[in-house]
This record gives C-alpha cells, sequence and structure tokens, in this order.
C-alpha cells in the first residue's frame, strides 16, 4: 500500500478533470501551434490561445498577451530576474529579494552576482515575514527589480505583496513574485497588487509537470533565455507544449472554483493536526508564522529527533524535512536557517503539506504515529540525554552535517 | 473531416504506446522525483532513471548520466551553444555552424555574435550538404564548438556527421548536433559517429510535447541556462517532467523497434509521391539531395504558384510552406534561400512530410489534389503569363515578400 500522500509542497497529483482535459491534445488534436496554414496547428493555436485568456483572467491581467508559457516555475524565475538584468541600462544593476527565496531564485540571484550585479536581501523577522522598512532602506537608484515570494515553500509565510507591489511602483521600480506556492489558494490579482511579474508552476495546484508560465506586464520587456523562432513575442522560443497548456487552464479553473471550500477544509486538518502535535507531544516548535502562513503548511521541529530518523519512521506518511527541491542534500534548511531556528531544531523538522487527498482519519493516523515514533526516537537520542542532564544544546556544533551542493 | 496529415516534420501524433506509457505517470505515480525521502518520489527517481539509460542505450551513449532532460530541443540547442560559449575560456569565442540549421542555433548563434562571439557558416552544396573542405579551413585557435544538423527540417538533406565528428576530433572542437528531424531515421551512435552533443525532441519522433533531451559526453561541462536547486548535475534546474521523460523514452524505443520497416515503407510511399508529381506536373523543381534526405521528405517547387495558394487549394491536407517554426511570417524560406533557390522559386514551395498514418491512397488523393490545382493556380498567375511571353521570372523583384520577422 502506498503511503498517505502529505508532500502538497513538493508536487500535486494531477486532478482527473485536468488530465481528461488534456486527453484530446494527447490524442487526435495534436498539431503545432505554430503550423497556422492548416487544421491541425490551427485547432491547437486556438487551444493554447484559450488557455492563455483563462489563466490572463484568473490572475487579473489586462491582456492575454501578459501570460508567456515556459517549462516551469524555475524556468519562470530565471527568465524574469534574467530578462529584467539583461535588458535593463548598465546603471540598473541592484535587485533585491529575500533569503527564503526558492533556489530557483537565490541560484538566479548568486550566479548574476557573479556577473557582476548587486544583490540585496531584505530583513525578515523569525516567522520569515519582509521588513516593509528595511525594503524600502535597500532600494537605491540602481534598483532594478524586487523579487519576492507570494508564499514560502517550506514554511507556509505569506508576503504582503499587495504593500510591497505599492512600494516598488512608489519608487518605479518592476515587482516579481513567485507564487508558486500561493496559487490556489490565496487571492491574487496582478493588477490590484501591483505585480509585473509572476511566477506559475503547473504541479503545485494539480496541474502537470513541465508546463508554467510567466505573467509579464504588457510594457515590460524581457531578454530571453531561449532564443530561436521568436515564440511567445519573442520572449520564450520553442514549441509550445499544447496539452500541458491546456492542462495547466484547467487546473487554474479548477483551482478557483473550489478555492473557498477546500482551503476551509484544510484548514480545518492543519487546526487538527496542529492542536493534536501541540497538544500530544513535547519539545515541538512551530516554525514559521502562527496565522500568516498558507492554509495546506505546517513546519514542526520535534526537538532531539533528526528529522530523517522521523520520516523513516513514519514512513507510511509521504513527508518531507526541507525543501524538496535539496531533500537529497544533509544540509539543514536554510529558510530555516534564514528565520534563526538553531541548526539542532532546523534538522528536527518536518514540512506537513496537506492537499485535497487528505482527509481527518489520516491526520489520525499521522498523530498515532508521531506520538509513538518520536519518543521512541527521543530515548534513542544521545542529544535527548544530554538536554535532560542540562547541557545547552544549541551551543553544540552540527557543522558536520551543514555543507550544502548548491553553492 | 479533418484533413490527411502530411506535416511530420513540424510535429507527429503522439504514439498510443507512448499515451499508454505514461499515463500510470500522468495518475497515480505523480512524486517529484527530488522527494526522494518516499516511495512517491523514488518511484519516480526510479522511472527518468530507467528512462535515462534507456535514452542512453539508444543514443550509444557511455553512460546514462550523459543525457540531460530539458523542455524541447530548441532549450537543448541554446543550451549546447550557450552551455559551450559560458563555459570556454575568453581566447575560444569561435564557433562553426551552417546557415541553414534551424532558428534555435541561428537565433542562438546570432546572440552570441551581438555578445562578441565569432559566428562562421560553412559552405554547403545546392543541395545543402556541408562542404568538408570548407569546414576544415573554418577551424581556427580559437574554434570552441562545430554544430552541424544531423538533416534538415525543410528540405530533409542529412549531413555526414560521422565525418564532421573526425573532423572535429582531430582538431580537439567539440561537436554539436541538432539531431531532432533525424532521431527515429537515421542509425546515429555518438560514440562511433564522434557526436560530443546531441539534441533531441520527444514530439518528432512520436513522443510528447514539452520534453527533449540534449545528449552531453561526460567529460564536458555547461553552463546552465536554467539556475536553482542544481538537477540534472547542475546543467539544467527544474522539477522533472517525469510522465513526458517516460513517454519519450517509450518513444525512442518504439522508433528504434519499427525504423528499417518503417523506412523502407515511408522510401516507398516518398517515391510514389515524387514520381507523380515529377510526372504528371509540368515545372516542378525538387529542392534538396535527391539521395542523401530523410526518407519522409520531399520538397518540391511548383513555378509560378504561391506556395500558400496551393496549400489553401489542397487543404484537405495538412503541408508546410517551409519551416513550421516560421510559417506565420511571409518571408521565403531562410533555407531555400541558402542553397540558392531563386526566390520566385522559394516562394512556390511545398514540404510533404510523410510519417506513420500515411497511405498509398493519400498519396493517390494528394496526387489528384495537385493534378487539380497546379495548373489551374498557374493559369491565373500573372508570372505564369509573363513566362510564357517569355520575360525572365528570375530578375523580377520579390523583396517586398521579403521580410524576416526574426532579425
Amino acid at each position: 500500500m502506498k503511503p498517505i500522500y502529505m508532500d502538497h509542497h513538493a508536487t500535486t497529483p494531477l486532478d482527473p478533470e485536468v488530465l481528461s482535459a488534456m486527453m484530446p491534445y494527447l490524442k487526435t488534436a495534436f498539431g503545432n501551434p505554430s503550423s497556422t496554414t492548416h487544421d491541425f496547428g490551427r485547432e491547437a493555436r486556438q487551444a493554447v490561445e484559450t488557455a492563455r485568456q483563462q489563466l490572463a483572467d484568473w490572475l487579473g491581467a489586462a491582456d492575454s498577451d501578459e501570460i508567456i508559457f515556459t517549462s516551469g516555475a524555475t524556468e519562470s524565475d530565471n527568465l524574469a530576474l534574467k530578462g529584467i538584468a539583461y535588458r535593463s541600462p548598465d546603471e540598473k544593476n541592484h535587485i533585491i529579494t529575500l533569503a527564503i527565496e526558492h533556489k530557483a531564485i537565490l541560484d538566479t540571484a548568486k550566479y548574476l552576482q557573479k556577473q557582476g550585479y548587486e544583490i540585496s536581501y531584505v530583513k525578515i523577522d523569525s516567522h520569515g515575514i519582509i521588513d516593509l522598512d528595511d525594503l524600502r532602506r535597500q532600494i537605491k537608484k540602481n534598483t532594478a527589480l524586487i523579487s519576492v515570494q507570494a508564499a514560502n515553500s517550506e514554511i507556509g509565510t505569506m508576503q504582503p505583496i499587495a504593500e510591497i507591489g505599492a512600494i516598488a511602483h512608489e519608487h518605479g521600480i518592476p515587482f516579481h513574485s513567485d507564487a508558486v506556492q500561493a496559487l490556489g489558494k490565496l487571492d491574487i490579482n496582478v493588477q490590484r497588487d501591483k505585480i509585473d511579474m509572476l511566477s506559475i508552476s503547473g504541479h503545485k495546484f494539480y496541474g502537470p509537470k513541465g508546463i508554467g508560465a510567466l505573467y509579464v506586464r504588457k510594457d515590460l520587456r524581457l531578454a530571453p533565455l531561449i532564443h530561436g523562432g521568436g515564440h511567445e513575442r519573442g520572449m520564450r522560443s520553442g514549441t509550445l507544449n499544447v496539452p500541458a497548456i491546456v492542462g495547466l487552464a484547467k487546473a487554474a479553473e479548477i483551482c478557483e472554483r473550489d478555492r473557498e471550500k477546500e482551503n476551509a477544509r484544510l484548514l480545518q486538518l492543519r487546526q487538527k493536526l496542529r492542536q493534536g502535535i501541540e497538544s500530544q507531544i513535547e519539545h515541538v516548535q512551530l516554525n514559521g508564522h502562527p496565522e500568516k502562513r498558507l492554509p495546506n503548511n505546517l513546519n514542526f521541529s520535534f526537538a532531539y529527533v533528526e528529522g530523517e530518523s522521523l520520516m523513516l519512521a513514519c514512513r507510511d506518511v509521504a513527508l518531507s524535512s526541507g525543501s524538496a527541491c535539496t531533500s537529497t542534500s544533509l544540509q539543514s534548511s536554510y529558510v530555516l536557517r534564514a528565520i534563526g531556528v538553531p541548526d539542532f531544531l532546523a534538522h528536527c523538522s518536518i514540512r506537513f503539506g496537506l492537499g485535497k487527498s487528505n482527509t481527518a482519519e489520516q491526520i489520525d493516523i499521522v498523530l498515532d504515529l508521531l506520538r509513538k515514533h518520536v519518543p521512541r526516537l527521543r530515548e534513542m537520542s544521545p542529544l535527548y540525554d544530554l538536554a535532560k542532564a542540562g547541557v545547552d544544546i544549541e551551543q553544540l556544533s552540527w557543522k558536520d552535517h551543514d555543507h550544502d551542493i548548491h553553492e
């Protein structure tokens, strides 16, 4: 039997309605949307343009042309940052972001830094929320872009994106947001929230893998990352992935239709899980903001228990102990470190990512497993013995574990 | 009723066997291959690595790690050229290619040229075949890469890639080949043919859209185009598109299994079409090499008949009058111009791209349509009147039509 899936920040299953919408384009309607000289191509082109309009409407965009299809959010994030950087005049070479952004932002920013761009990281509080005063202070004459995620993939912290957008626009600076985790859950409207670029990923909200988009406000021009043929208004070349584009739009439609009801249900499940953990298990710490977090996210540190060992013990539940993209690394989560979680607690963290398939019964199973395994693993932990003997655990070095494969 | 599909260079339908292989990964096996802490992720990872091995075996690669998954051949071509260019020492800044390459190569080369790289285009003959002596002459101390397509998408001309590989390796220069049109039809073995990088596209051989790969010989390191998370040995970040990767490998397996039989069938159909056109229609010219061309390709100019008008008249057959990627442009084909086809004949060209679904009966239908419409359209053509009156058509200016949206 497969485990209970509780890792919806890493990926989500394809909604069966989405797959149904894709099927005609995986079967008979297989044309290349660029082949507009015949019916096969025109049929595919029509499907793409309908999907583009749906997505534009969903995001509150002014025009369907503002949706640029990509292979996923990693590419979208790269296109947003590099696209602005390479297009900006030489003297505009400063980008402002957060230290808890997705690796697609952070690694791209580091790459740009090596090329001579200046990167500033705005202060965040211990819940991961941006310090808006510090954002204002970081803005300079040469600032080309502000990029702040809508919600964090590990701790679920939601940023005040409309306020960030307002500050950016006060200074005439474009504002990009990686909304991969937020879309389908939060109410985002790019015009109302003054967002100039927004990254989207299909597989994070029950759509297909291998498809994403970047909303790009019409008056912004980006240098393309991928040349050849001039598709997508010259900003992203390559044959359009028609079935996945149709699926992306369908997934958006379903999310929007079910959003309020599903959010309420997820909040209830999460409340049950949180209360269960906090009332039944000792020495736990909630990482991230107590309220301003995605309705499906919890991130707990179970002190004196290695996250990896706990996941192994709870192998009937698919969980994560860090960002899925980096879970093969032994390092403790860079997000938790950035909000000041001590290493010894970061190593004990588990991310719970709830989703459509999860039920109250599954929450009970998870709580049973945690109640059973956390105390048992603690009894095997030398750290727990030391803590009980009064040693200050935070002062012990965990540096051996602290190597980042991405540096 | 849908037209007869005869545009298989632009895209191909997904093979039903490929779709079947993908279905489990579009349904229950939805994990993120990076989430290796649980069964969902490990199952996805396993599927990806199995596919990677299959593709490596198919191409004759030494190691499965040499396969880097991308979103398609346009990205693969970009990664090959920019990846080498940005990774090479400053003094290695020269790339050799052909003027008839796909736009993904040509536009990328032009972009690199703007950044200070030097691009040389090797001479080709009137059939589009590379001049190997000129290739030798173009090689310089600062040459970083030779990139030559295995077969052309418009005229089907096949290049002597093993000979090009040998010349490249004599000089210690990496050799990249865009094999998008050739794969599944020609016998390609990267080790035997001395190919260091090879671009692959799923949807060109009955696999899924939105997936491609770049074979990269193990000792070559490329600068990534897309940063974030360090997937694919640091050369291409982003969540892996598991269903499409599984589909890509399945498509390769089917192509290899059926290759000889299907090639023989296609050759027969093509022979019938070619003989029909040449014996039944006046004033036609075959573009590209009479023999050294893909088994499914024909490219004919029907003098005094605009390609667009002929396609409109033959709307029961899906055809192309140029590269599908650029068919919305009014320009005459850059490939035909590069091999010296005069503008007035280039504008009259039709590409026939045969494929699995095509039958001998369909060839008869196409021949009937051509026999009916070509003479009728000629009667309406002022050029035909002029030609009959003895005017030299080649000297007339077609420049009004000659604007390239990609420049």
